[in-house]
């Protein structure tokens, strides 16, 4: 069954705004095994819409429409729905009503412009909205269902859960099973290399690779009757790729890194100098990581990694606050004065001033220290300052989860 | 003149990639007074690519391509481009040099699949990418100029950068001018009733607000000869909306916040607890914090906050960790430990859980310590809990900011 989603909007052509409506959309039409042929993006002007809705609506069997419901000047959606469809647009006294009352209770004053959300293209379907004030509307045109939202972000979604989903449990035959394999450190063209043979042996799954700079990712997409053939093919997957999958799904690596340490009763602390903060922070975004997150310390200042993380003043003299001896230091000492399992921590330089010879913009010493031992590793890479400081934050994260997995885990 | 702009990947059309490189461009063609008439985003489908290629290209002086430039079987975009321009698609010799010079830099070993990256279209102009293998095409098609991008947004925004902006910059007659005024801790409704003398004043300024969670924009878009009336707009502005002014066009509340304390000569520390990092983070984002900021605490743990920061264990215990004296001895303690001017702090309940019905998910408290004085604020909000966290920063900075607008600062 062939799709379009169309996002209408001058906010989003001007760039002001990351469309992420279409994503939403697509990815549910994607799940009900829906072929999307084509997003367009249509500045809020009549005739732009018009000219589109003709151009590209035929063949497709269902066209999702989001964003110009409004009440404002600019809102223009209903106009070129009815000019489209060659129909006319009439005042919706049951509109008018609702949005009358939505105002009101809303304390606010109620103008004639406001009204023009009142009216409709004749015949079509309302669909009341139980957030806002625009409803949406549903209706046929030459062999095409329609779906039309509002674009505010959390109105179409409640929206599209309301009246889309139940259309398409209705609608599509196949509802299809999508899995994520998330890995990192392990370039494209090598997982493309050790997956190949597995991938030849399911040909009716459906494998992408998702490259991104902290993971990259391995995306099935399963017609529901194969669902046997994906579980084996992750089963392969996780032979071929060992721990270099930190995850699936929705799995963060700051997830992964949670989940290991709550199972293996571990407590963690983090030294932070180059990521400033950003290895706590993704930690801290997992509910419940304060049963295994004890603290940080962001030692910007050298004199904080001296006062506080009683890393010696030599260390940083003799090799530079950018070192694996500082690293281990840090990560030593931070566990020490916050009493945990475990500690890690990152020195380097994160951009885009302050590099060396020896010492280019990007390099990162990340450092790791337990009950038992302690090291440090360097990586080296290259993009603008708060890229760096997110894959710095990774790689931390990733060392640490890598001797979680061969932790014993005797706990605190 | 006319544009428009084209996203290939079935990674955009089914959800999993909310599509940035739409924004990116939309931003840069509006700037230099482009009407962008579509974008459109479509999977890796050499039919479709054709057939939509046809449809949306007339009419259209120039349209940006971006995306399955790649070298794996899933990219097509060069195949499309030939089919579409009836151009052959040819072994391009240079390409192969570069990217297997580019591929053995990185220690990857080269297959033959690798390699259909040099296969290009005839004719077109290849244009380097400085960054990854993958380089983009220029060519001339019916009166639409084209420009071919790999889907990468690093490597798409440096080439946007090197190639599109010069084009630009020579065909494009006028410049608009945009200005974006932006603002915290002001409604968009109380911002329209404050504005509303100034925007009749300048009819022909378009004026739009952007509300954000962290920021409420209000989006000046100038031709180019109203620069004068641009300047009185922001001018009268300001003085209409004050200090609820924290920055322009690419400030950030971090940017505005590191301003202050460098030009104050004025050295930071903060203590953090409930947006466990987030703060210093976003922070040490901007190039040359070191100069002020010293570094930070998360305290996450209550023993981090009475062992190191030096809260009294009876305040905890009287006032609860989340509280106006936690958060003022959060303050002051790491201002000491740490020997800064000013210290902040965050203390509060990110949720989803741990609210109860005094202090409920979403209940923040932030701390002010200086020299002379001490405080704490308390906000409440309520969304999730990355967003909580965000916001929660936000005040923070945001209750920095203002008190940085009075200090006097005499510096260490």
């Amino acid at each position: 069954m062939k799709a379009g989603i169309i996002n209408i909007g001058s906010e989003l052509t001007s760039g002001l705004v990351c469309n992420s409506n279409a994503s939403h959309i697509g990815k549910i039409l994607c799940l009900f095994s829906l072929d999307v042929g084509f997003i367009l993006t249509l500045p809020d002007r009549v005739d732009t819409i018009v000219k589109a809705l003709k151009q590209v609506c035929d063949g497709a069997q269902l066209v999702v429409i989001t964003g110009g419901l409004g009440p404002t000047h600019d809102d223009c959606t209903k106009e070129a729905l009815a000019k489209f469809t060659k129909r006319k647009l009439s005042f919706h006294k049951e509109t008018a009503e609702l949005v009358e009352k939505k105002l009101l209770e809303r304390g606010v004053r109620i103008s004639n412009e406001r009204f023009l959300g009142a009216y409709q293209p004749e015949g079509m379907e309302i669909l009341k909205n139980p957030i806002g004030t625009a409803p949406g509307l549903r209706f046929s045109h030459r062999g095409t269902e329609f779906f039309v939202f509002p674009g505010v972000p959390v109105e179409m979604e409640v929206m599209a859960e309301q009246y889309l989903i139940p259309y398409l449990e209705k609608v599509s035959r196949e509802r299809r099973t999508i899995k994520v394999i998330r890995t990192f450190q392990l370039p494209e063209s090598k997982i493309n290399e050790l997956l190949e043979p597995v991938i030849e042996e399911f040909p009716l799954l459906d494998v992408a690779f998702l490259p991104r700079h902290i993971s990259n990712d391995i995306v099935i997409n399963a017609p529901s009757e194969e669902k046997i053939s994906l579980d084996r093919f992750v089963e392969e997957a996780k032979r071929a790729l060992g721990e270099k999958i930190y995850g699936y799904d929705e799995d963060t690596m700051e997830s992964a890194v949670g989940k290991l340490l709550r199972d293996k009763n571990l407590t963690l602390s983090v030294a932070e100098s180059c990521t400033g903060g950003l290895v706590s922070n993704r930690i801290t975004n997992i509910p419940g990581s304060s049963e295994y997150f004890m603290g940080g310390i962001v030692s910007y200042d050298n004199s904080v990694k001296i006062n506080i993380l009683k890393v010696k003043a030599e260390t940083i003299e003799k090799y530079g606050a950018v070192s694996e001896q500082t690293a281990v230091e840090m990560a030593e000492g931070v566990r020490n004065v916050l009493g945990t399992d475990i500690g890690v921590s990152t020195t380097g330089i994160a951009g885009p001033s302050g590099g060396t010879k020896d010492k280019p913009v990007g390099t990162v010493w990340v450092g790791y220290s337990d009950r038992e031992k302690a090291f440090a590793k360097k990586f080296i890479v290259d993009y603008n300052r708060e890229l760096n400081k997110l894959i710095f934050s990774q790689l931390c994260l990733d060392t640490l989860r890598v001797e979680l997995l061969r932790e014993k885990g005797e706990g605190k």
